[in-house]
């Protein structure tokens, strides 16, 4: 069998787009990250894209494909991205199209939840599962699913918004007016706002900026019965929107990641707590709820993996 | 192409067994019902439904298969049933060895509501779709997932448990000690509790058996006010968990059928404005909330058409 080529992972987010060659689980050359508001809209922006792959093309061989992942919603079959969060200007835009009139390799461009879910699912804390959720925790809350050992992605590949599922029927409304959109509430905006409002409770003055879920999470493991209480009640509520996937989902394992993640158990111990106290024996027995293997690096992973699978390449952990 | 194989369908519910032969989306003769609750335990219960089966071949040619829905948790490929609501006696049951011992046809042993949500997909009102969750609304809240072209079992053949699924994170606590499960708010008792409770806010006493699904439906025709306000309440909460269905699996059609879903418009009019309301495009612009074909047949049918399945047999419309 050959060895795995490489492939090249492009995540383009809010503040950053990340390039890099990747060869199985590790981001072998990495472009400097480029700010993403520089642009104006997507045709400059993909001309720098364009100009950064020739560059690592020009350095390597063996490069079977181009994955990338956007903050958006992406017509996955067509590579069409219809529009993105935060991101100006793209509104329909047929990047696959683009891309593939300058570059002759096979192109995918996918959500950047379902990257992550892809990476963490072939090369990550997923690996040999059929059934599993992946959410990405930051100021979005994103995911993607694996059922039946495919990437579940609905009618319009639009699949895998936990961050907009609901917590409270009549709770407060998210970005698509969806009451009690989880999002609104576990986000890291929501959790710096929650935190400054328990503090003040509490008696204690405390600046927005000093309630990040770092900071939170340095405050809880000094003891800070503040900061305790509120890993709890984040636990609480992403535990009720697990539990609703997991209900429909029945699925092997939830994989949590980006960076309210990386409190580890403060939010692990109370998220399982809350769940499974909630789930029934066939929906816990055997359920596993892992922190993400990838940081930052899971878009470009997940990206360039998904152009190898386009490529018709094995692909190997 | 041969013509389409006769099947059996067998029923288990918690108040009557039911048994048919299915040609395609018929019953074309049925047994009469059997009360479940003369049965003391499983062995009993068998005995009669393998006479039924016998019964039903004696007379008719061309049976390829007997598939049983039973209204508890089963594991699908080994044909065990875990446990069974309101059925006592039932505790891992090795339901298909024991039938498979005395009838030569492949069996098949799924949960209820995967019966119907099978039932709808290949013979009802989901014919030709890829994606879609099916919803039964009565005592209890079932439902059933179509998604990549197949039947969403899960990790342990449980996937599907809409009515387990929350829509208030701190709302009242389930069977399974699940806040805000959706069955707690829209079961039969439910709704007939809620409606007694807000006429006796009107200042209308009203008894309990006077509050059905059927009775607050004639009264909404009949321009009840109270009654019209339920079912948009009803509708509310409904929406809550279809829309979480939606935001996960990106379906191209929710089918609700059960006894709850009799009520037409009063219910899909509520159901339809609460969930478009709170889904962006992707998610809405294609999607269908359909009525389901099958009424109380849709067991039988869903799980004879499982059966010609398991036969290797073409599932026509």
């Amino acid at each position: 069998m050959p060895e795995t080529p490489l492939a090249i992972g492009v995540d383009i987010g809010g503040t950053t787009i990340k390039i890099g060659l990747v060869y199985r689980s590790n981001v072998i050359e990495q472009i400097p990250p480029i700010a993403t508001q520089e642009f104006d809209g997507p045709d400059s922006l993909v001309e720098v894209v364009i100009d950064s792959i020739e560059e690592l093309r020009s350095r390597h061989r063996g490069i079977a494909g181009v994955g990338v992942g956007v903050p958006g919603f992406v017509d996955f079959e067509n590579g069409i991205v219809h529009n993105l969060t935060n991101v100006a200007g793209w509104e329909n835009y047929r990047l696959k199209a683009v891309l593939s009139e300058r570059i002759d390799l096979p192109i995918i461009v996918d959500n950047d939840a379902n990257c992550m879910a892809f990476a963490e699912w072939k090369r990550g804390s997923g690996r040999g599962l059929n059934h599993l959720v992946a959410i990405t925790l930051g100021t979005g809350v994103g995911g993607g699913v694996v059922a039946n050992g495919s990437l579940l992605r609905g009618a319009r590949f639009a699949a895998g918004e936990v961050g907009q599922m609901t917590i409270d029927w009549q709770g407060r409304p998210g970005t698509y007016n969806n009451s009690g959109a989880l999002e609104e509430y576990i986000g890291n905006k929501e959790i710096a706002g929650l935190a400054q409002q328990a503090y003040l409770d509490a008696g204690i003055e405390r600046a927005l900026e000093d309630c990040t879920p770092s900071q939170l999470s340095k405050a809880a493991h000094n003891g800070d019965e503040v900061a305790l209480k509120l890993w709890d009640l984040i636990g609480a509520k992403l535990g009720s929107a697990v539990m609703n996937c997991c209900w429909l989902l029945n699925p092997q394992a939830v994989i949590i990641g980006g960076g309210v993640a990386k409190a580890g158990d403060l939010l692990f111990g109370p998220l399982t707590a809350h769940l499974y106290s909630q789930l029934s024996g066939p929906f816990k027995e055997h359920l596993m709820v892992l922190p993400a293997r990838f940081g930052n690096e899971a878009g470009m992973i997940g990206a360039a993996a998904q152009s190898l699978e386009a490529a018709g390449v094995a692909i190997l952990p």
